[in-house]
């Protein structure tokens, strides 16, 4: 198999491009298939519609099964209408289940259906199921292809077994083994079949204790356990632990990288736009409601300040001062934001140590806050002929903003998860326009009360 | 093996705790090897030094080599001081060599040298090999332990060959074949070897074109390349092919995770801070110079309103839209710094598309300010009495600063990627600081030359 690096990339694309280009067909088979599904992915995308169209031909369903399973959910709705009925649900009954059920989760319910009606019978039947779950859950993620073993047989008997249904499986270097009710009562692992005496029955070498989750959890949580427990594959049970598919870990490695990218989102207010490949408009249309939305949010700012014109008229100068302390608050509350968004994705924060974590965010901010006082109380009459009094209130209101911005920051996504509601609302944009608020007035209502001797 | 969840830890952990300080050390131990190595960390690690002192007297140093394996790198160190020489020795001689490269990394170069020296002759000098590569590479992360094969093994000879060796390997699910010169010639998998008739020879089942990683390579490509061709461990090999270690996917999710978390810690300015088991003082230490620099560099920002101090006398109202256009223009940044970093962590930023993604963040910019630019002028006058004057300075304030801010956001991290520079200069915040200045010139500029009839 070639994997395709910097150097022999464009010699690959090209070669194949111009096999396609002259209809040779045998030509791009032998070079196109001798590529990994990953790479072959990267060429065939690279194609235009009437190259891909030659593809189709020229590759059998099955074979274009491997590289449609490798293709962008957004761009794998696009390419299944470029198929013929015929084909496509040739190349679904080639997917595994857990791909297919990916793909017709975003399509509309009838056209789902009609694609499974075209489908073999026993293959939809499978999705069919796997669709019933509810989206990020581990039934919904989890592939039917796997194999499952009867305590009762020999390790001789199972390696056999192996030989027959391993290429259908998805993994088979954990197999499950269950009871006669289809029960999940165990599980070897090919290495410990391997390392067995032939004639040992399953119940002997397997390990009685297996790890598994419920069909009705959060893929998150899935992901964690395979990451804590450096599982390859871990099975799926029901409630009364009949063994119902198995999530394996480059699912996994893509499910985490996903959740990653939504909580690169919700810090910097681009949920749905991280992707460098959408197009400028795309990417506007998603940014900008956020934008918009935290620019009238500004405007209760703007109406905090008005309310101040009075004190600003007296000493312009404290406006020299207002993005210093907004921005100093906006920071703060961005890194208690982030320490927490990490934590509630690493697992580290539980509900347990939810008040020693605020706790902990608060003095934290007090520390930081006195630091801060400290410095710019020192510096500004620097810079401003010895004003000692605009300095003291400048420094005051950094030490309150930032003890309160800190707390703000870790305890709105902390409340958000608590409550199960929307994340979005724990951007740090909105956090830092809702610390700004706090901090003018903080700022201000000091400086006004003080205004006889500034 | 017994994996803990929320109903039963408690549960555990308690008579795993009287266990300890009844001395009943068979108690102890059949409890406590009985639970899954990565929750034996988390029971450990909640243990009293009394206790953990008791916990090195009822295990082996084998035993606790899976324990310490598991154990957070920051505490390592800590643990590894209440252990006696000749039972962290025996303990290294049994732990993974990846696992040892990782502790012995963080050390002083003379206690690493002190333990090394203790160490079994062969698995030290192994170490000493993996510790001379530079931080950070394939070389670095890899492990010795893998199954290495000939290609003219037959198969059954090779199952034969795994029986003995499986239990010293960390994964054996992949098995590299080598020539006579140890360069690697093609991997076999333990599924194509079980699947395969047993009187076939290796090179004739083995995948020649096998996918490796070079020994120099960074981390984070390793892991992109395991993580794209959907691998379970990938072979580091030499400049001349010759076989090194392995990297395992289990090591790869972490490091994901890690580079991740540096992502994290850039965009919010809490790099190193982001463990939310950190104690306040020291959170607050490693997050103060952050904000100290950033106040100091808000100095400059507040020289700038302040060389505009007369215009905003004549036109005091001015101020209450300074944060508004801040915080768009910094909101704005920090959307196109998400894009950046998370483009560069995905590897979908290339160096081929570096103007593409300035274009198109400049365009998308031009897009959100154009849109922001028609909402804010419509509403401004609505609130401060048909001011339309004063609306069509913020109006094209917010047009120029956010077309500005999206490619300062997306162009500082790729400059500082292409540079090889300390990324975190491309901290949001220092980004959003920048923003606030240009944002703030732009705007006082166009009011200032306005002035007469605002």
């Amino acid at each position: 198999m070639v994997k395709l690096d910097e150097n022999n990339r464009k010699h690959y694309t090209t070669t194949i491009f111009k096999a396609l280009q002259k209809e040779k067909m045998n030509e791009f088979r032998e070079i196109f298939l001798d590529l990994h599904p990953s790479d072959q992915v990267d060429v065939f995308m690279s194609l235009d519609e009437h190259l891909r169209k030659r593809c189709y031909k020229y590759l059998s369903p099955a074979e274009f099964a491997m590289v449609f399973e490798g293709i962008d959910i957004n761009d794998q709705q696009r390419i299944f209408e470029e198929l013929d009925e015929i084909y496509s649900s040739d190349m679904f009954n080639n997917m595994f289940t857990d791909d297919v059920v990916t793909f017709l989760s975003i399509l509309e319910h009838q056209t789902a259906e009609h694609i499974l009606n075209r489908m073999e019978r026993e293959k939809a039947k499978e999705i069919r199921i796997l669709l019933a779950y509810t989206e990020e859950t581990a039934g919904s993620i989890m592939t039917k292809e796997f194999v499952s073993i009867s305590a009762t047989r020999k390790a001789s008997v199972v390696i056999e077994q192996l030989r027959t249904e391993a290429p259908d499986a998805e993994i088979i270097y954990y197999n499950y083994v269950v009871n006669e009710k289809g029960q999940l009562v165990g599980v070897i692992s090919l290495r410990d079949l391997i390392v067995a005496p032939l004639n040992e029955t399953v119940d002997n070498i397997m390990s009685t204790r297996v790890i598994s989750v419920d069909e009705d959890m959060d893929q998150e949580e899935v992901a964690l356990i395979i990451q804590k427990y450096d599982l390859l594959a871990v099975p799926v049970v029901s409630k009364d632990n009949r063994l119902l598919g198995i999530v394996t870990v480059d699912d996994v490695i893509d499910i985490l990288e996903d959740e990653t990218t939504e909580d690169f989102g919700e810090i910097s207010a681009a949920k749905g736009a991280t992707d460098v490949n959408l197009s400028a408009f795309t990417a506007a249309k998603m940014r900008l409601p956020w934008i918009v939305a935290l620019m009238f949010l500004g405007l209760i700012t703007a109406g905090v300040i008005g309310s101040f014109e009075e004190t600003l008229e007296k000493v312009v100068i404290l406006a020299a001062f207002v993005p210093m302390i907004m921005d100093s608050a906006g920071n703060v509350g961005t890194q208690s934001l982030t320490v927490a968004v990490r934590g509630l994705a690493l697992g580290t924060v539980e509900k347990d140590n939810f008040w020693r974590m605020i706790r902990r965010e608060f003095s934290t901010g007090v520390i930081i806050g006195l630091a801060s006082m400290l410095a710019i109380t020192l510096i500004i009459p620097i810079f401003y002929q010895g004003n000692w009094m605009i300095a003291l209130v400048v420094g005051v209101s950094i030490l309150c903003t930032l003890s309160v911005s800190a707390v703000t920051g870790a305890v709105v996504p902390l409340i958000i998860n608590r409550l199960k509601l929307d994340p979005a609302v724990a951007s740090g944009p909105f956090i830092t326009t809702i610390n700004d608020i706090i901090g003018l007035l903080i700022y201000f209502s000091i400086a006004t009360s003080l205004l006889d001797v500034l």
